[in-house]
């Protein structure tokens, strides 16, 4: 992330934060209408205006636009499901919480509200960096509530903790990985539900 | 299937069923070269040595026979766990072999062996009625363990029999469905064994 250059004179244009802020919001609701894959920077320029130069003084590529893109999406969706995880009192419902939030925020942020299903499949396919860390903060989240479960006494605590936790990461995974998903949102909703039962079973005491 | 059309005579020729074999054959070794999707009937027609309409008698389409191609391998993969699940002596034992062999004739008949994985996804995406033959019998195989594992004592009795099977064949299905398999192939092996024992301590009594 850039920080706008300091300066003590008072500002004569948009910061470089503000400019690439500006880049960011135009080129996701262009994506979102024509898709990511098939346009190029010459004509995301043109739609908003813009010199391809100019785009090029603040992102060295089309790709590096799709990671910001991805990246915000993906923090408002570990946003989404932090929020609703925290005001849980059990480890029990954190976790259904957490199954059923990781879903919803997910469908709609890459395929029902914008269709931005084009950068998150890219994302997905190569990674980039922003869908490892995404990952790390999920397995982190499924971590901590497994750790709070076997404290409380409502969890198992024979398993390795290692590997109650990677195994439940991999039921999850095909409704958070974007790849997975776009097979599975028929019924995604149901199916979490049934699966989250399935996992608090296999750590019920 | 066709059956040969019964004849009083000494057959002076293939028989419909031998021409069929013997394009299938020919279009599963030439499909695992060239791919599915890329390749028409006629190149199949020229590579085999036969005329396009020739194999037209037989097949309405490229689907047609990239349809049987499929359901042969779906036999074959059914059958292998079939013959692996019916050796094991518990319910517990039963179900990890069958996840397990699923796991490895599936990447063996569609990603390793033959590269066909073309057909899977063509087969998979739609899906062809091979493919939901094929889930079936999934389903069913999971069914009857857990009925068997119901009454041995080994498994717990308390959720509903449809929901049981159905979750599992949720957690499952990213390893046999060809579609998301592609993407779970690095590290299934390990995949496979860590939900089988999550599986398997959801079902504990």
């Amino acid at each position: 992330m850039n920080t706008p250059t300091p300066s003590s004179q008072p500002s004569r244009g948009p910061t470089e934060h503000e400019v690439r802020a500006q880049i960011v919001d135009a080129a996701t609701e262009y994506f979102s209408r024509y898709g990511y894959e098939k346009t190029t920077v010459s004509d995301l320029a043109k739609a908003i205006g813009f010199s391809k130069a100019y785009i090029y003084k603040f992102f060295d590529s089309k790709q590096a636009i799709g990671e910001v893109i991805c990246a915000n999406r993906l923090a408002t969706i570990i946003e989404a499901v932090h929020r609703t995880v925290g005001d849980a009192h059990s480890a029990t419902e954190k976790f259904r919480r957490m199954f059923k939030a990781l879903v919803v925020s997910g469908s709609q942020l890459f395929f029902q509200d914008r269709k931005l299903y084009d950068i998150a499949a890219a994302a997905a396919g190569t990674p980039w960096p922003s869908v490892n860390g995404y990952e790390q903060q999920i397995r982190q989240m499924v971590s901590d509530i497994v750790r709070l479960g076997r404290e409380t006494g409502e969890f198992e605590r024979k398993t390795p903790l290692d590997e109650t936790v990677n195994a439940i990461f991999l039921v999850m995974n095909p409704y958070f990985n974007p790849l997975l998903l776009q097979h599975n949102l028929d019924g995604a909703e149901e199916a979490t539900m049934q699966l989250a039962s399935l996992v608090l079973r296999s750590l019920a005491p």
